[in-house]
């Protein structure tokens, strides 16, 4: 395999000032959980994708002065002498795979509340922020506005200390510079406030100061060039491409070396949109206006995974460099994939914002459904491509179900080396629950977790797949494999049980023909009625999937949730609102923070979650979205009876995925991935230890040095 | 002055199987945000009210095993050698000041996401979590169960060696052994699940284990012996006092040194109680209730800070020991101020759950509206009870403004020895808007930051407080001060301009009768119509408690805002629900999720948050919460014209608390110690570095050994 020529152009090299970019993939700033305070994971994280061929890679957000404190959100910091010491190591990856390092300077204005610096903040005018209620700021006077501006040159000279070749300073969410530009923050009559140019002052003069100073960086801007109507941006109050949004990149053209060009606001899901609600490059109507006026090279983003889209979006003059972020997660080798032609091997991202998510609950660390090395490239010492070998390749290994978790484990053992893996799975088509759920509307791109995993396991791999094969206890013991993993995965409850009660809806049964399962639902095509009442006593999207998937078949449909809108987490997916909006224009009826307690004669009855007030709603059917059982009974059988297993000569049985515990796919893919690269050691039910990167006080110099050797051991490995 | 005999039981030993208590103060476990992973900041949080006289102090949730990982929250954990190392530095912290250490040994179950660990979950049945509702669990097999036995008692020996003397199981929250003990977790049907013996099984095997390999710590157990009635607990599906309850301590008496009782379960706003709905030691009639069975001592917590009332909790048989989280950090010398007598010196807990809501919040470090030094005992080595002395005493200082800000700031300065400091507000009374907050129903337990400052003023130092006069700028200019302060609070926004629109709203303007600030109607009186429309596009207290106020004097009340329900940040202070139900009580309208454009003709109209559909409500006043503005522009003119200070011979300006930017009163207080302490420095407006406890990796030896030497350094100065 070859790459198609038409993809050359993706090689190409671009300059950018005093730098140049090796080809035309750039790893947008997006946040990991890392920060500056966890040195080896942000190094490692960063450095893979620079090791897969991205000539850029940047950090997330860094602040650049102790009143930018986003705590309990995750930022990286250049404030002092530890911050350049701990991301030059960052730096010396990405140099070291022959990537150029990038930052993205920002002050958070009014949006950081400073819970650990405790400063009061800083910002053009003083306007509580939309999102953090709680956080307002002093107005500036000229004097502070030149101090901040010198805050943020500061940290650009310890950015070029660290190492970092490219600097932009961010224009977007909430920035100083964005600040100034939105009558949405700036309320100022003064020279700072009023007309476009005013309000462009500070940039203008801060972009000024910092090519005085800095001569050897190339210094960019990140800038969202249209804010969006209203209800989803800041209408008249922020910039629109075709005015401000435009001027400004003209009116800074002369400053900057690069542009980075996206959109949107601290509502931010209409950026990274989630492939429910977005197409691939579907920012590009408002971005390309950028290159109309501008003679520097320009990144756009677009959860870009096709090097066909990429092409033209470069030839079609949207833009020069193709911004990754999302996708750069779920495959840090996809430039390198493109360049060698290897495009089945693209792990292609699925948009469904599990890693947004992780920012957005504050500070967890990334998660990817796709790419399970996604944030261990330091913690586990994972690399998405490299599959240690295992010593022990004899023994025969069955796994039973080809859901997310039996085929990760499955391929990860494969490539592992391991001979005899076979999957087997009851169902006609692999794929487990993934199967109906890419059928409800808005979820077919998650239909590449299955894929990818089965071309890969028929690329790479020896591994069996056998669908339609339900075993039953006695033909799973007399298989003829000496290690069993079962991925038999979840059901949804019949009962009712879920998590705001802890018990049993009285008269929920879903064995009765008007009370119904989402399994029975979509698999077995159980009928529903005319007036059908949603009770989502979940947590996630499967609620208000359903009840947006029956009322565009015609039901009337009431969603009743605990919850104070849709499914809570939806959230920090960032996908809350367009899912609330869906409902409210297909006339679903929303019955928020209510706890079903019974349902019987044609009536569900409720109670309010704060005041216990009752409350009752007619149906003809009733859709059972409470939790999700695991399957898991051979499992318990067979590990109540080690004598069965002694027997039949099994050494080990495992259990992973939602048949372990019910969660997220990208819970599912990681349990098998971690269970295929721990089997070969002493006890794999039991995790290794991951490397904490442990606040250290006090300890040994011992202690000290194999924290310090951690990374250079990854290093060693050729990792 | 010397203590009251009747003051005497206080300090009377106890003795906890092989451990004594030096008394009988007792601080429980509580959070932090320092866990392990911010060794000095723990050992230094702890060891302060060890060097206060409690004779007991404990870390909060200290996780046994790698799943139990609440990330973003921050609790400490045992699970491997590092662990042991920093927590360590506490022990050595509490031994050093003749305490005992107490470890409160948690496992969190379906609680914890495990989100950094990544490992699945086990609980004794598989229902979701009831508050994180994403989070679900494996039900544990029998061998998973002794699996998790084993699992606490290598963390209890891991709690050994690092020093710990007194080792709590936690029984409470979400806790393993408190998931078998309600049915509310527990659904099983083996001998684990049904009967109360069933269900207390695991505990009572895991405290025999522990036992039999630990004979040189004292070992107890915390547990809430009521979990209240439903909409507030679990009603039949927890414990109930008198009956499971009185039970669990007599079944469990001769496995444990001592008990640790409270009340309440995940919803621990009922434990937690605000000041403005909880009484002090309002537990009793639940926790009496165990002393009854129980031969060993007993603890209970009760917000308390009033030494009778702690007495007679002793002599009416309630309990032994005086367990305190929130009063131990509003003041960790209280043991030490009743001991000596100096009752006028305590700094009682005001009760606002500030300390609460940064755990809530998810990883920042605790804050107290009282004591300015909680948390920053390590990180800015702030002592509360030790001023260092100024080298430069003689300046005259001018604190204009004499609420929160400005009464800690001139405390501050004052008990650090600058000699001519002289605080003047425009009021009869000083105070600031405390003045008239403390009026609002339920708030009057926050004069105390008011009364215990005065008296500090009066006792401690020789500050000049001068109420009744409102000075121009002129008259400050010629006042005969070197440096002035400004605390001159903010106002409440008189146009409607807001968080969530960050506008005007049309037609509001509070010089019209109709339309009305908190500041005009709690200070000058302004009339409020029959019907009355408050606004809440605040983010806190102030919107619901005057709905509370205005309904109870009658009005009829809308609410409107654009919250899900009360002010966002009540969730955080554990007050959502209470101060809900008492909306609902009242009778309030409540009209969520809506933004105020207009206020005119008698009808405020807003907008859906999400949908953008509009809404209509008739008015007869408006009551205008959005947001408040500083009170600033003598300070803005000053600092504009450094002439007019420098031709009156002054040397500096500075501007602290809600001037600065309107915050809670925390932030307002802080703010004023902060300028006061750091007053003699360089640049007092540019706050000094705190200690970073960075997490390092690849930093050099003398980096590494900067940080070491901190906490001895801390110790050397004799802290």
């Amino acid at each position: 395999m070859s790459r198609n020529a038409r993809h050359d152009i993706l090689f190409e090299e671009v300059k950018l000032g005093p730098k140049t970019l090796r080809n035309r993939f750039w790893q947008v700033p997006h946040c990991n959980g890392a920060g500056s305070d966890r040195p080896g994971f942000q190094a490692m994280h960063r450095g893979m994708k620079a090791q897969g061929g991205f000539a850029a890679v940047f950090t997330e957000v860094c602040m650049v002065a102790p009143d930018s404190d986003p705590m309990p959100w995750v930022g990286s910091k250049l404030i002092d002498k530890g911050d350049i010491q701990n991301l030059r190591l960052m730096t010396d990856e990405a140099h070291r795979h022959g990537a150029l390092a990038g930052v993205e300077l920002t002050h958070g204005s009014s949006f950081c509340f400073n819970a650990e610096s405790r400063m009061p903040n800083r910002a053009p005018s003083q306007v509580p922020n939309e999102m953090e209620g709680m956080s307002s700021a002093r107005e500036m006077s000229l004097r502070d506005i030149r101090k901040m501006q010198r805050d943020h040159v500061d940290a650009a000279l310890r950015a070029r200390e660290a190492g970092f070749d490219l600097l932009t300073v961010f224009c977007g969410l909430a920035t100083v510079p964005n600040y100034f530009l939105y009558p949405w923050n700036n309320k100022r009559t003064d020279e700072y406030g009023g007309s476009f140019e005013n309000r462009a002052r500070f940039t203008v003069e801060l972009m000024q100061m910092m090519r005085d100073e800095i001569k050897d960086c190339a210094i960019g801007i990140r800038f969202p060039i249209d804010t969006l109507e209203l209800p989803f941006g800041y209408g008249d109050q922020g910039v629109r491409a075709e005015e401000d949004g435009v001027k400004f990149v003209e009116l800074l053209d002369d400053l900057v070396d690069y542009w980075d060009i996206n959109i949107g606001t601290l509502n931010w899901g209409e950026d990274a949109g989630s492939s429910r609600f977005f197409e691939t490059n579907h920012e590009a109507p408002y971005t390309r206006v950028a290159k109309r006026v501008s003679k520097k090279p320009i990144v756009n983003v677009g959860r870009f995974t096709d090097p066909d889209v990429m092409v033209k979006a470069i030839t079609s003059g949207q833009c020069d460099i193709i911004g990754m972020a999302r996708p750069s997660i779920a495959d840090p080798y996809l430039p390198k994939k493109i360049e060698e032609g290897r495009y089945e091997d693209i792990r292609e991202c699925i948009g469904c914002n599990v890693c947004v998510s992780r920012w957005e609950k504050g500070g967890p660390p990334i998660w990817c459904t796709q790419n399970t090395t996604a944030g261990e490239e330091y913690r586990r010492g994972w690399h998405p491509e490299i599959f240690p070998q295992t010593k022990q390749p004899e023994p025969a290994i069955l796994i039973v179900g080809a859901g997310p978790a039996g085929l990760e484990c499955g391929m990860v053992l494969g490539r592992r080396g391991y001979e005899t893996v076979q999957i087997v799975d009851a169902q006609p088509t692999i794929g487990g629950h993934l199967n109906w759920v890419t059928k409800l509307p808005g979820f077919a791109t998650w239909k590449r977790v299955i894929d990818w995993r089965k071309t890969q396991l028929q690329l790479h791999t020896r591994v069996g797949i056998e669908p339609n094969t339900k075993l039953s206890t006695e033909e799973i013991l007399s298989y003829g494999a000496q290690h069993i993993i079962f991925a038999t995965g979840s059901k949804w409850d019949t009962t009712g049980m879920s998590a705001p009660i802890h018990d049993y809806i009285v008269g929920a049964d879903a064995s009765k023909p008007e009370i119904i399962t989402p399994d029975q639902y979509m698999v077995e095509g159980k009928a529903v009625g005319k007036r059908v009442t949603v009770i989502d006593h979940d947590a996630y999207y499967m609620g208000s999937a359903l009840a947006i998937e029956l009322a565009e078949k015609g039901h009337h449909v009431t969603y009743l949730t605990h919850n104070e809108s849709v499914g809570s987490y939806l959230r920090f997916t960032l996908e809350e609102q367009r899912v609330h909006m869906k409902l409210m224009e297909l006339g679903v009826k929303l019955l928020p923070m209510q706890f079903a307690l019974s349902v019987e004669g044609g009536k569900v009855m409720s109670v309010d979650k704060w005041t216990g007030a009752e409350h009752e709603c007619a149906y003809d059917s009733v859709m059972l979205v409470t939790y999700r059982k695991s399957e898991c009974a051979i499992y318990d059988h067979l590990q109540a009876n080690p004598d069965l297993l002694r027997d039949a000569g099994i050494d080990s049985i495992h259990l992973i995925g939602d048949a372990h515990t019910p969660g997220m796919i990208a819970q599912a893919t990681f349990s098998g991935a971690r269970l295929a690269r721990e089997f070969d050691t002493e006890d794999p039910d039991t995790h290794l230890p991951f490397i904490r990167e442990r606040r250290l006080i006090g300890a040994t110099e011992a202690d000290y040095a194999l924290g310090a050797s951690a990374l250079s051991a990854h290093i060693a490995r050729g990792v």
